[in-house]
């Protein structure tokens, strides 16, 4: 697939064109490699719809509660992230980043003047839920989608969800290349702190 | 020392009675057990100056700069935090819990009505520096140390500092107390959240 | 399903309400949290009736020598410890561990008096087999199976098996409870030990 | 030094000629290598006194509660184990095996008609300490000591101490070449176990 | 299976009696257990032919470009090495071990009197195709395949393929056997350079 | 120091400007961050004497066995590489890169139209002593040190060396420049590699 492809330090930043609707099958490990011959570790973001059926997945725990429900995440519109990870066999690893991922995506979108609430990896704007988002890995990587609503439509009636355009944020394109690219230099930033710390003797 | 000792999921929180001086030997492996009994993974979080000579500072980049400078890292008056983790030996691990306390740091504040911005692992507030930060690790453990400014009394004149009093902060106590509990149970929620995920097959 | 479930430490001890056969697929990585909801790490124990088939089992060597039998592990009546951690990706980890908790329910056992032998994962009573047991891995988590015989029915013929209560203990509840809450503690005890002690430099 | 040297799976036995002392410099990394030129993972087993100082002490928790006594781990006659692991740089990973070793101990002993209790890495007969154990690790290496108390001479007076000859068992060779052999079995056939494993998908 | 099994060190060196055609289902773990009883990490050497449909390979990038080849991985005669290792949980270590393997296999052969090029893993004589290789890992062991043509007979006529007796080299069995047993004996002595070894603090 | 900084994927590869002598110092841990500011992971070649003191030895078998000479390695002009990784804590790791770095250096310097044989870690020409190489690590980085004599000058009298010169090789620029280019695109190759491998399930 064509797509534009950005060298940040140790990683690629991918930016696809054309539109991708999220289905769950890009959570798989190599899915950057097959689709876009990404040899780095990657963040592919893109715009698409998203339609994760129940059996596609990996949060146990909205299996258990949402089970009652064929298609519980669904959305029209998104931005979406897929990051992969080659470098430790530990699924804690993929969780911090996880987690700093999210505070990218908050940061930048607060950028735009508005404010957001993050509750472990979800983020909301006045109580409504702005993004889905998941962690987890296979036998030799790691991955992360993040899914962050354009607008409401097409959410699942019993999540009340938000999007971006709802807040005021019509830049969709803009806030998706910036959280992107401040996420593999955040990473990037970290290979080089690593590499400049005295240990402890 | 006597310290209240807060059970936050498999952490401890520490806040010890009375005031500390940051010097640089609290950054040593087991510091938190030997000052405060602690056999839990810890964030202590006390008050006070702050004073780290060049022999004592692990960012190598820093000793490179600050060289000139017999005590570069400085301030009379700071909340510091101290982490310490001892379950995966590899350094970047705790490289990313340092972003992540640094994020919950910057929306704690900001819930206080102000505006900051995170590079990497520093804090500032229009360009004025609110933080110093430094992560490492030994043979058994990892530890992060955080320091934010209450005030700009002592910082040294080559640095551009403020304090969160500068900017209208005032209840240092509260500030201090939920950046460290946030950062357990954020800890404990990502331990949660492992084990809710599926793998990928 | 309905559970007593007691925090000991780090982990989670599930007493399950009821009996539950054991047919191999309580091995199965994230069974307690699908079971239970628990997110910690967990030892489950329960008593009930067990049998693998041949194509469930996980100990190769038995599969090969045991090939000829359809079922051959089997018992109409034992108590069965299902042990999850998800803490470190080597596969030699939960072996190690495997052995602690036989070792623990020898010692056990034998406090009501009887004397057992081990060999490897094995516990023996008068050249007698009292139980099977099975330690293995997914990508993100360590399990162990242990099966302790109450009683001798129903055990394959070809095996020569005892069961707790042909050496006179009856109190299998109590035995059961016993070996599940002990394995928690002496984890809970290494974390501790992990955190007091001086590595070498 | 002269030694006996066995092979046992992917360890060495180690049996040197003539008594040593234990000081406490037993425990540094590669002791086995620079004395008896071993160069696979290993357990020593011998025989003498012991007098560590509070300045060689590795448990920080006995350091704090033994500081008043100058030498607090002390013994004119007992038998050693030092045992070198070089696999996992996981500090946990030795506690593991260090609880294997006493669980190997205690069944060695209790075989010549005593009962001892375990409690984590400590063992009592009738309510007195007859050994003391650590276990740590450097940076390409884990350590564990074991003593086992001969009998009380030289214990100090605050421990109240027991001997193998106090518990009637005399032919303390046989104890030592026992345990320093049934352990290096034990972790060959963890070993092997580990390779007839199917793991789980 | 009936095979010649020799102890080097701490791995198994298996010669299979009889020829094996090699089709990719070999690469599974646990083949060797499977096949041949060995319970240590091992090096299986054999003959044989070689036909892998794409939907058994490995190499992605090869089944993207091969994809229009139904069995694109194809030889009539070659010498086959199947490598099993269960001791770290990185994909690196597999590649690192992969690329030694190659270095030694590329050494025997040049011991015969030829010159060989080496480009990542892949063997070339004056420019045509001597080998193919695949490193991978599941759960809980890696695994690497190095098949070398014995002559060019059934190779893919895309792929310019040449085979040792085209180079003049016809002691096939000798090639073989020592490329398997330098190896085992590589891995050996890089364990004991391990326990020599003296870390920096 | 002034030097020139290639990126050749993930690591820097480091020529300094002049002649360093090596003493030891230069495998500390961030010796290449110190010197050149390079933040990455690195190899660093350039010429010069080499003068270790026995205390500054790292392999304990040479400490041993040369222990009677002062300055057992020696030599007046030679080439040397100092590489420095970050990414995994365990010392096999940089063992196997070691060898990798060894075939490299060989199969670049037969490219000269010589022949050398490699045992282990070492170069032999004609059965001379062609090199010394040392591979340890700290607790953040793996380093490893090899030295490849220009001429005879200065190596110990109990060590039949040799050097480039002595067998026809003057562009010594040239080898040194390509061993380290050829190395970091090796290590930038696996990286590669390990993105393109399906694992195994």
């Amino acid at each position: 697939m064509h797509a534009e492809i950005l060298d940040v330090g140790f990683m690629n930043v991918v930016f696809p064109k054309g539109r991708i609707k999220y289905t769950g099958k890009e959570i798989e490990p190599l899915w950057a490699f097959n689709m876009f011959d990404v040899q780095k570790d990657s963040i592919v973001a893109f715009r698409g719809g998203m339609e994760v059926k129940i059996e596609n997945m990996k949060d146990l725990k909205d299996v258990k509660e949402e089970g009652e429900f064929k298609i519980p995440i669904k959305g029209d519109d998104c931005i979406h992230f897929i990051v992969e990870h080659f470098d430790n066999p530990d699924l804690k690893m993929i969780y911090l980043r996880q987690r700093i991922l999210i505070c990218i995506a908050k940061d930048t979108i607060e950028s735009f003047g508005v404010k957001l609430d993050r509750e472990g990896d979800d983020l909301y704007c006045n109580g409504k839920k702005l993004s889905v988002c998941i962690a987890t890995r296979g036998v030799s990587s790691a991955k992360i989608h993040l899914g962050i609503n354009v607008n409401s439509k097409g959410i699942p009636e019993h999540v009340e969800g938000i999007g971006l355009e709802d807040i005021g944020i019509f830049d969709i394109e803009e806030v998706m290349r910036k959280i992107a690219i401040s996420y593999a230099k955040e990473m990037e930033k970290i290979e080089k702190d690593i590499r400049k710390t005295a240990p402890l003797y």
